[in-house]
Parts: structure tokens; sequence; C-alpha cells
């Protein structure tokens, strides 16, 4: 484990459902820490113009930059589908978006290559998860279909009530028909009901939870960007080659880079 | 796991012995930056004047500092006997020498309060180790003997030979008489000796490899710290409480600081 960080992770939802986001991130990364801001007072986005969501999206992100963040996690949909790419222009620090690590998940997990998509209205009309989906594989085949009471079921706390099963057994039911094998959860609330979703679904097709799907993308980009971690530095103030034979032995490895300095006569003091 | 850690850990010895420290820091801290510097050209430091120890050991932390070094290992007995409270008192980092990590691991091993001591001359005249133990306990007795011979057979890579059995014998039957049940191995060659050590003493007696007790120390040290690692902020832009019910909910805990922010019209913008 490593230490000294101070630089905080920003995430930002347009309200309550990046929390599932958020927690599979904490789960991850215990040591982390997370700054999350929820657009409470002008949710949902989803119904909003294309100029407002992105309005919105660069105020969140840069009411969280105040903080010296290292990273954006937009924990949103609709901002992810929408307004990615304005802030990427804008803030000069790493941002994730929630679609990205969804479609990879699918397509790394599809094996007929049939893949639903559910998600609000304003992410389904998007096209988003479709799009990004055959940009990495063009010959997949996407079905989208809204399910636009789910939200309000989750925020309601219904999220195992029967009516929730009803609910989830006529949206979910044409996708039987189209044999897909893999369903992309396209919403941050979904993970919240996903258990009536598995039920009605059946366990033969892979679910993918965006939250989780996000915080796994994230591991392997914290780590593409990190892989000199663990440098190694050895300075000797004599002959290098002896070094070298007896520090082998010791760390039972080969030291490549040892430099030989001289103190006490020279640069160094 | 965090990331974003560029701030090394400097590690000196006068020579190859603190590699033993080193590959144990490495074995718990995969991840961090490490920068060794042997002084190798005016080992060994033992026989030296204590002034002469002390100029090195701040000419050798000097160089190290160079680096922008968050912490400093002294991995070396004579300097972390002679020199660390003139480190401490010149240099603003914290820095960590072997003796208290190993008079502490002693101290909280030893079930009858007799503990062994083994180091070069310079270790076991300086007392080192007998007072950092006794300022813990003043009531431990403790035994200390000098092996002046283990360090340049490990030099010559003969720490499993038969003469260095015999030698063994030598140096530590006299412990056995008085009923040690620990020896601290105060000397940052010994524990490449170790297995020697081990046949010879018997296993009954707890071994206190000053490498390992040095690497722990450090895991606890950075635990305390940084026990402020993972922090976590909520920020909404309307009701705190709506948001505090469903994110408890969501998050399977109670959620203490929520702050209310308003985006678009006030001062974030």
């Amino acid at each position: 484990m490593d230490y000294k960080i101070k630089q905080p992770i920003g995430i930002f939802d347009s309200g309550v459902g990046g929390l599932t986001v958020f927690s599979e991130i904490r789960k991850r990364f215990p040591n982390e820490d997370l700054i999350y801001f929820g657009d409470t007072a002008r949710v949902p986005y989803g119904p909003k113009s294309k100029n407002t969501i992105k309005e919105y999206s660069i105020q969140n992100t840069r009411f969280l930059n105040n903080f010296n963040i290292k990273l954006l996690i937009i924990a949103c949909n609709t901002s992810s589908a929408i307004a990615i790419d304005d802030l990427k222009q804008q803030y000069d620090i790493p941002i994730i978006g929630v679609i990205e690590p969804g479609a990879a998940k699918a397509v790394e997990m599809t094996k007929n290559g049939k893949i639903g998509i559910i998600g609000t209205e304003g992410t389904v009309n998007s096209e988003a998860y479709p799009n990004a989906i055959k940009q990495l594989k063009p010959h997949m085949i996407t079905y989208s279909r809204p399910c636009p009471l789910f939200v309000p079921l989750v925020e309601e706390g219904w999220q195992n009530h029967v009516v929730s099963c009803h609910i989830a057994q006529e949206y979910l039911s044409p996708f039987k028909k189209e044999s897909i094998d893999t369903l992309v959860l396209g919403c941050t609330h979904y993970p919240i009901i996903k258990e009536t979703i598995r039920k009605t679904i059946g366990n033969e097709i892979f679910l993918v939870d965006s939250a989780e799907a996000v915080a796994e993308y994230l591991d392997k980009y914290l780590k593409t960007i990190t892989k000199d971690i663990g440098k190694e530095s050895f300075f000797v103030s004599d002959n290098i080659e002896k070094f070298r034979l007896i520090a082998s032995k010791i760390l039972q490895k080969n030291i490549e880079h040892i430099q030989r300095v001289k103190l006490g006569e020279s640069w160094y003091v």
C-alpha cells in the first residue's frame, strides 16, 4: 500500500444514482479520498436540452476541480453521453464516464454478439451505448429499451416490491425473443434494482453493472498510467560491479542500474 | 491501492548490508519508489570515530534528500546508533533507524525478559540496543556479544559454509547458559546468515531480524501518520436530509457530513 496521497477523486451525478459508482470505487480503493457531488436540485438531466446538460456538467466539474481532484468520474449516463468530450477539452485531468466502461464490459462478456441495453429515455435515445459498442466491435447487434419507471421505483425504495417485478417483466420480456446473452444496466440507479432484473431475465444472461464496470475500468486505467510505480535506484560510492554482485545475491534478482557518486568531495555535498 | 505517489523512500547503509532492509521494505511496499545509497567507498563505519560517522551520515542524507524523499531509513546500525539524533535535528523528514524497531520487537517477543544481542564490535560497544530496550522496559536483562566474523563471511558468500557453523557455535553458545529467549540480530548483514544462526542457537529462541523489524515498524508508522486516508465528502445542490436518507441506504452506512452548494448562481461558478 502507498501513502501520502492527498489528491481526491471527484465523482458527480445528477442525483443519488451515482452513489452505486461511489460504492464500487470505495470497495476497490479503500484508501482513496473521494468527493461526491449530486446535483439533486437540478435532477433529472435526462429530459433537458443538450446545451443545458453540458452547462451543468461543466459547472459540476468546475466545482469538484476546486478540490484539486486528480481524476473525474462522471457517474451519470446522460452527462457521460452528452458532455464528456466538452469536459475533456476544457479540463486537463483524466475524465472517465460510465458509457465506455459499460460498453467495453459488454463486448468483453458477450459470446453471441447480441447485447441488450436498458436505460432512461434520454440515454436510450442518445444511442451512446450502441455507438460505443459498435466502435469497439462493429458487428455487434444491440437492442435498446428504456425503462423509465425503474428510477422512481428505486428512489421510492421499491426495488424488491412485487410491483417492480411486474414492471420488470413488462420491460424485459422482449429481450428474451431477441436472444441476447448480455444486458447493460445503462443507468446508475439500476444496480440497486439488479436483483429484480436478475429474477426476471434469468441466470443465463450476463448483467453489466455500470458501477462495477466503472470501478474495474478505473482500476485498469490507474494501473496503466502508473506502471512505473515501485521504481528502484541504487547508488554507491565505490566499485559498481562488486556491489552489483552482492546486491544481486541478496535481492535475488539482477540489479540493472547502479550509479557511482562521490560524497564529501564533489557535486553532491 | 493508491497511486500517484512520486516521493521516494531513501535508504542508506555503509555498504551492502542495508539491502536486507531494502528487500523487506520492497516485500511490504511493492509500489513505493525506493532509493538506496551504499557508501561502499567508506565502509565499514564501525571502527571510525563518532564525528566521522556523523559527518558521513549527514552527507548521505543530504545526497538522498536531493531526490525529494518523503522518509529516510538508516539501514546501518552504526549510523543509527550514533547519528540519528543529529539527522533528526537537521532534516525535517521522518527518519527511522534500525535500533529502535529491533529493540521494540525484542521487547514485544521476549517472555522471560532475557534478550541476547549480537552485532559488530562498534554496535555492541555503543550499547545502543541495551539502552533502547531498557528505555522501553527498564527491567529487561540483556546480554551482548560481538560477532565480527559474520560480516566478512557474508560478504564472501560463505553464510552456509561449515566454517560459519563452527564460528557461530563459538560466538553463540554462551547465550544458551544465559537462558535468553530472544536474540537480536543487530547488524543488517545478519539476516543473510540467519539460517546458520538458527541451526546453532536452536528453534526455541526468537530471532529478531532487524530488516523485518524495520519494515514492520515502517508499516505501522505510515499507517499512524496517514490514518485520515480514504476520506469521503458529499455535496448536493438540493435538500440534504433527502439525500442522506437515500445515500445511507445505497452505501449501507450513515453519511455524516453532507454540504449543500449552489452551482450556476453563486460562489462556485
